[in-house]
């Protein structure tokens, strides 16, 4: 599918403050950029950032005291990789790429050394594979609230948990300390969601499963094959959209994404599994 | 400084075991490493992985039931930086490199967000550079004890903050959170240290400084210029000397480490600022 | 029913230490103390505390170094008030006598704002009266594995959630705090405890339903009917057996209770809903 | 001192309500009741209730939909013991009344188990008696921050101290929790505060000291001879001056207290050690 896509991010500055900005969608093989723009102003000169596994492009802007404003805009072309979800189990730890190995571990948000034996509960014995991951899903949609102002940005997967409430963030923290807490390594990802009411940035995750990354959203708000990714990292912390250095204050945000191809959006959601990464040859590997 | 270090693990494996293990020294440019040999018996087969920016190396072994045992020694020689400390100022935010940043974000055991007043109260109003990092050292060995038992496993800054009690690994954490809280990127590292008595893996941690990283051991248990890495990672979890996938026991573990050169054992430790990182070009960055 | 019981414990002292007991059965009407007999040894004097509400019974002991040792022993008769569970119903927060209230309070143990709003959710739209009461404890049962060791003496009921194992006092914290989070008063009761294997102090909790207090067992381990009370309050905190302050180091415990009567170990455990505290007039109120 | 005292509230009731307020003045034998009104429009009815040893009084309202006031207003007389601080000694645990001894345990937001590394590493090696306890009042004003907006209802003493701000509430928390980690009894105080600004309930703490409960206010915005009891507990859940239960909104409150005989205010506070509690022959003692 086809997608115009971007953001508009307003700031008054009180001191000089360095923004890190994380807006621009990833350089993935599944994504074409047809056409990009970032505007800032004023421009105070730019710095600019690709991690180089991971592919999130950062960008760095140290402004002054005033109004500053960021205008995202990109047309892009993504293609996604549908699969049958009952075809898709789970890989062993043994059979795991060594370099995924990491997004087993707990990390600030997702608390999921403190999870397991919930998770272990709950769901270690269901049959494993894509429709495990998908059951911690409906799981997380039938039990937790989605409802704004729950909770703040140092909620942890385990305090959504009892408190049953949160926002998307927390629901992606929340399925990806499941899945680590059960040997399937998970990361956080933050993206354009197309089909998101009202529009926003949105989190989902992603569970590593038989070789490749595989996108799970258990607020079930977008369309799963609709979703054009900004980063992954272990947990909301990593990729916040704007991380400011200074003093400031936000004062207007807008996102947007709509499809570009005249397509309509479609009546009912993909039932795919559906997979935006393909899968790389591994780099530190010997 | 040359060293002959190593160390000798041993496992009872009750049911097959995936180990990740991170005990071989990292691939740095400070590091000649003039001999190296490891030994797994039985040997069940090696995956390896070397991180590619951070270059830790990490071996993975799956294990049958029974005995596992490996055996690792290297000779290597370290070249260490030195620099007088007042020399060496805190590198603005906004001159900090986009790939750097990652090490001011809180992560499991690192709760930087939840220490951010103590730190600021604390440390906020002191000279800065390589001096407010030694000072939050002085600050960590005056007011932790150093105690076995006094932690476990999922032990955060934050509690051995309150509990004023722990490991070389919680004084790590601490001394990388207080950096972090205070706007210095800072980082978990493991190591064989010269001087460590009793011998053990140690746990010390880095502080990025005008350009580059610098060593600090809150601890004051070992050499600074004696501190040969194994790893380096946001906390804990990330080098883990073993992590152990299955049902396993550990029936033995020595670390060592020697002088290879004859020299003695220095007489008083170095008050030398010391890093054994040569500052790297930035990949990702354009 | 007619019961012997008591216990033993034996310290080491090692500087002088005042030890408050709390090991004597409570002043119930509906228990009758025939004999009692409680023996110090050494006898350094004694100071006694009933509670003027709840009628535990505290012994202040302050000890000199060396070895001291506790015997009691006691014949009691216990009567049980026994109903059928279905006619118990809820007491509206509007008909609770004003003293009953503190039991709806969470306490340090006793997390029960923390569990509001995973109680609500589990047990929220059951059926109310004693059945739900019983609900919550076949939950806990099912839910919390009951293992030795998974908790120490600041595990709080929020924790005990996540772990999902716990002993006899995690059990009752929990039982209390998923009570109270759903309006109904509940408090912690130490007990001797019939048909206990392996014998040792209990724990249980009481919920207040139609005007009384009625005992709940989420461990299942004893029998209802067969519960001495020691000790009522908020949480483990208020009614340890023996709270030394001072250095010393336990000895020896062992804890007896056996039929005085004659009456064989029925061969199952009641069904019906037990008390054993009669109503009391309001004491403060007017 | 002779005070006229009192407090409007005001609240627009949703859904039938339980309201337990706690807002009269306690029943001290150091406070005159000269005269007392306490209206309620409309008046649905009350229930009383006097905690037969701490002396708070309880009031309980179940109010129907519509608006809700209560108007309290009463002239009191305080007589208030005064010594000299320096003669004021810490009581051996030995010593202590038997029914002080609760107040050396942890509360829900007094987590003095939590703390006691911490209080023992500041205060521990500090002359004992009442300057102890001023010290940890200084200690406590000079490192947290009064801060509205800092703290919830649900924020406990650990998370204060590394938070370091919070309100009256959170600095009498940590008083409390201070003290009790000391092996010093101490107890949350509720008050009318002559001096304090802007007005509002003040939140103190008391702690027991040679055979007395001495007060004490860390944070040092009212008169020490100036403080009007309401209501004392384990902490702030036992005597909130509201607690509803079910579905309202508070709609206006206005808190009042002015000197009744003509007196100024004094020029500065006293450097008095001030009670306000006779010492009571323990009732449940033998």
């Amino acid at each position: 599918m086809r997608f115009k896509l971007g953001c508009s991010l307003a700031y008054e500055v009180k001191s000089p403050t360095t923004f890190i900005f994380n807006v621009e969608v990833a350089q993935l093989r599944s994504l074409d950029i047809i056409s990009e723009a970032l505007t800032l102003t004023p421009d105070p000169g730019r710095r600019v950032y690709v991690h180089p596994d991971l592919k999130n492009r950062y960008l760095g802007v140290t402004a002054q005291e005033g109004a500053l404003s960021l205008e995202y805009n990109a047309e892009v072309a993504l293609s996604v990789t549908r699969a049958d979800p009952a075809t898709i189990r789970e890989t062993p730890v043994a059979e795991l790429p060594l370099d995924i190995l990491p997004f087993l571990l707990p990390s600030r948000f997702v608390s999921s050394d403190r999870l397991t034996p919930f998770a272990q509960a709950e769901f270690g014995a269901l049959p494993q594979g894509h429709e495990r991951v998908n059951a911690i899903c409906n799981w997380i949609h039938d039990h937790i609230a989605y409802q704004r102002g729950a909770s703040d940005s140092e909620t942890t997967a385990d305090e959504t948990l009892l408190k049953r409430a949160g926002v998307c963030r927390d629901f992606a923290h929340l399925g990806t300390a499941f899945c680590r807490a059960l040997g399937i390594p998970a990361r956080f990802v933050s993206c354009y969601a197309y089909g998101l009411v009202p529009r926003d940035f949105h989190a989902v995750f992603e569970a590593y499963l038989d070789g490749r990354w595989w996108l799970f959203d258990a607020t079930r708000q977008a369309h799963l094959d609709g979703l054009v990714r900004i980063g992954v990292g272990r947990d909301a912390a990593e990729i916040a959209f704007s991380t400011p250095f200074g003093t400031m204050e936000p004062t207007g945000m807008e996102i947007r994404i709509d499809r570009a191809d005249g397509g309509p959006e479609p009546a009912q959601r993909t039932v795919d599994a559906i997979s935006t990464e393909t899968p790389a040859p591994n780099a530190g590997a010997v």
